[in-house]
């Protein structure tokens, strides 16, 4: 990190503006663009986009990118920020550090030294806490119980699953996870949680959190282990829930969606500030 | 449990209305009234006042009985339930289990064999349950970073700190519990959580829950250890924090009361339930 | 602590040793004397009684003192130390702390300034933990499966049994604690755990703990409960289990006793040490 | 399962023992051979080797199933199984169940209906639990004070990794997990855990557990962050510290290996079985 001494945050949520106070706080230079509209921007000065990109040793944009595929995803600037005008002004050897830019036309970066941080293992790690707790904090405002002493199912024992089942277990909460691999079961059980096979679910459950982007719920299903049960899924769109039989059965299914970004911008900035000093320190920038 | 076979529940809010719904899933008869305008009546029928008390033998009034001495706290009850015309339908020997009666006028069930629930000690025990997920469900809602590695301290070590701070454990936060008898410190370290004294609070800290009914919170004590702290105060009010100095320091108190009702009027509702229970069979009634 | 800048440590076992080792640790001078035959003194130096008792501020005595009323409980002494001899050296105004000192007779330590430190209540929250540990460092080595996904009861949710239970609950046992107040079955409940009335136990059980100084498991209650049991009793003699009654129907029951010494001497004699130094602190010695 | 009726359970320490005894719980036919001088045989009886083998519809051998290449690891038997004698006896299709055959030649078992249980990855799962409960014994038993509020490392963060990090944190202790991969260091962050960076330990522990089979605790880390420590090294020989340094340092270093037959042989037989079964499904025999 000899070389990159100032970060140009470019648009963004309340995420970036955390990165960039936590990049601060390490002794970074912050150059943030985009905020122009944003009340409180934590201490930071908004500038304007030419005085960031031409300051900032690198550049740090949101997650995602863009949603319209033409301009910055910036819900607190002034004005829409073209990624046409933007191009010219970025050096070519400057890093731009960018977050799930599938949307993105491919030549809307073309040429330039671009790094995801959205698609680093490490990244999507960090983001199972806050998606686990902000899929718990949804449980806890729907369900007219407490979580401690409920019965409640987690469907998949992949990061999120791991995550979640631990802190639903240290709430009280009587936690089963269902999984498909015989090892998956075995560590289930080892964490002191009873293992369910995902393709015959058999207890029945007063919360199901589904993190498997698969159709695991459906009718038969919901009505043998679901029928009285909140569900909560974590599970990209449409989700593991057959949502008409779930209408049908007054089973109430929430499509909980990106989480960290709603339940805990703070973590989820740091996570990005994170992801970008590890490509960073890899790529020895 | 021999001579009582069904329950009048009057008045109340969501709570009333699960304690009804456990007592009728646990084989008892229920007479519900004061619940006409309650849309979902969780599949029981809402009765007139005279029906219930008529039919029902033992009574339930709610938590708390009274908000102005003179009717039923209700609701979603169609219009006042009077005390007065009331007490004249009670029989002498039917058993009427109320809350928190302090409030009610010491001549407005005179002469009935009450039996208050709320005073109970396991009441108190089981309800630190839906307050310390009350309190959390807050602390995700407010705080900008996740429970999870923050630093997080309980001023308390009464029901509600124990199992409050075995949650947030859980959830994975670096949980601080401060409390002023030797034992106590020796509890908490035992728990596996740093122990902090009350009256010399040394830590810095992100969330703060204060348990304790006491200016714990002092300006100096604020300063020190809560500047960008997130404090959720449980503690009936005043409470245990200093607000106008909170203020000054830009500190955000909540005050977080009755929370288990709020957060989880199902638990709450079948506490009251299993409290009358235990009154029922301690006076072999 | 002004006054006092030097501890005599007297007789006593490798807890003493680690009371000595962590005092001198934290500053104070340290003056060990019965330790002649002890191998490893930690690096400190064994002295004389009469050296020890002019040199130090201060002396503590083990526990317990005396096995046999007239000379010091010092097992690693080369001879043994009258309190005849011992009292004349001990100057009116000399700090003594003691423990457990009820088998000592009654004018053995008459006109000295004693102080008894295992009567203190936090001595006894903090040696909790080295009993837990001892009760399962015996499971482990007694039981032929695992404690995790075993199914263990243990009688009594006082300061041991809270601790015990926690750290159970940790390894992956499915935990059931018995308790008589309905206030402590709740806070069992609350901690995640299976809650049984202690006077009619229901369950089923691999191992018991018992914390309990009661006849709770009689024949009948073995025969129910515990038939393929294993039984650690922590009470103090004769403890909470029929053993006849065990033995004819070939169930194992282990008397741990004194734990904390055996199990964790470093542990137990910082415990010691702490209590020393609290009772100097309110005393202000 | 619709063809095994029966096991022979041929030679094999009390794992096997414990295996049979639960299969013959699950209502298969049990013929035990191999354990003449085994004084309690859980009420099973002891059969000749031809009996077994032809009674039987699937044989289970132990692990490892031979120490020295020509004769079944059998430490109960009266006299040696020999491999070539038993060969002639098994059937062409008899399902044949073995583990760790490694070091067994080629041709001893060439030509018959072999399955390995031993390198099923749920049984390693599955053994991650006795072995971290071996490891906890083996600390508790060394270390003289307690594991709660111990400063304990755990190297590697793979299936022992997680259940023993996961058991330690239960009882108390503060845990540091130490890995290489990123991912890795921030789920052991999310469960609650330091995160140590395995190529370079900075804190200083009171117990360290190696997990990773390489040379992590060379001379220079040991100096900086064990010199005071217990070290439980469960990788297999020659482990993950260099011996010789830590001698020389004082340090002591146990090594700890197939700690599931040693400290749970009923769990670890159990393992065995549930192996067995999952083939028996898997390979529809």
């Amino acid at each position: 990190m000899l070389n990159i001494n100032s970060f140009g945050i470019i648009g963004g949520d309340k995420r970036q503006l955390f990165c960039a106070r936590s990049a601060a706080d390490d002794g970074f230079g912050v150059f943030l663009a985009g905020f122009g509209k944003c009340e409180n921007t934590l201490g930071l000065k908004n500038t304007d986009i030419k005085t960031a990109v031409e300051n900032a040793d690198a550049l740090i944009f949101p997650l995602p990118i863009s949603k319209d595929g033409e301009t910055v995803n910036a819900p607190f600037a002034d004005k829409p920020i073209l990624f046409g005008e933007l191009k010219e002004r970025i050096k070519k050897d400057q890093p731009v550090f960018c977050g799930m830019n599938g949307k993105l036309g491919s030549d809307a970066l073309s040429g330039l030294k671009t790094f995801c941080y959205s698609s680093r293992e490490e990244f999507a790690a960090a983001n199972a806490v806050p998606t686990a707790e902000g899929a718990i904090e949804i449980a806890m405002h729907e369900y007219a119980g407490t979580l401690s002493g409920s019965d409640v199912l987690i469907i998949g024992y992949g990061k999120i699953g791991r995550v979640l089942s631990m802190m639903l277990r240290g709430i009280g909460a009587r936690v089963s996870v269902s999984a498909r691999q015989l090892k998956d079961l075995e560590l289930i059980k080892a964490a002191g949680m009873n293992a369910e096979h995902t393709a015959r679910i058999r207890g029945r459950y007063d919360i199901i959190f589904n993190t498997v982007p698969a159709l695991i719920l459906d009718s038969r299903t919901l009505a043998k282990c679901a029928s009285d049960a909140l569900v909560i899924d974590l599970a990209s769109l449409p989700g593991g829930a057959d949502d008409k039989a779930a209408e049908r059965m007054s089973i109430k299914v929430i499509h909980a969606l990106s989480l960290p970004g709603k339940a805990a911008p703070k973590t989820a900035g740091i996570i990005i500030k994170n992801a970008v000093y590890n490509i960073i320190e890899e790529e020895d920038l």
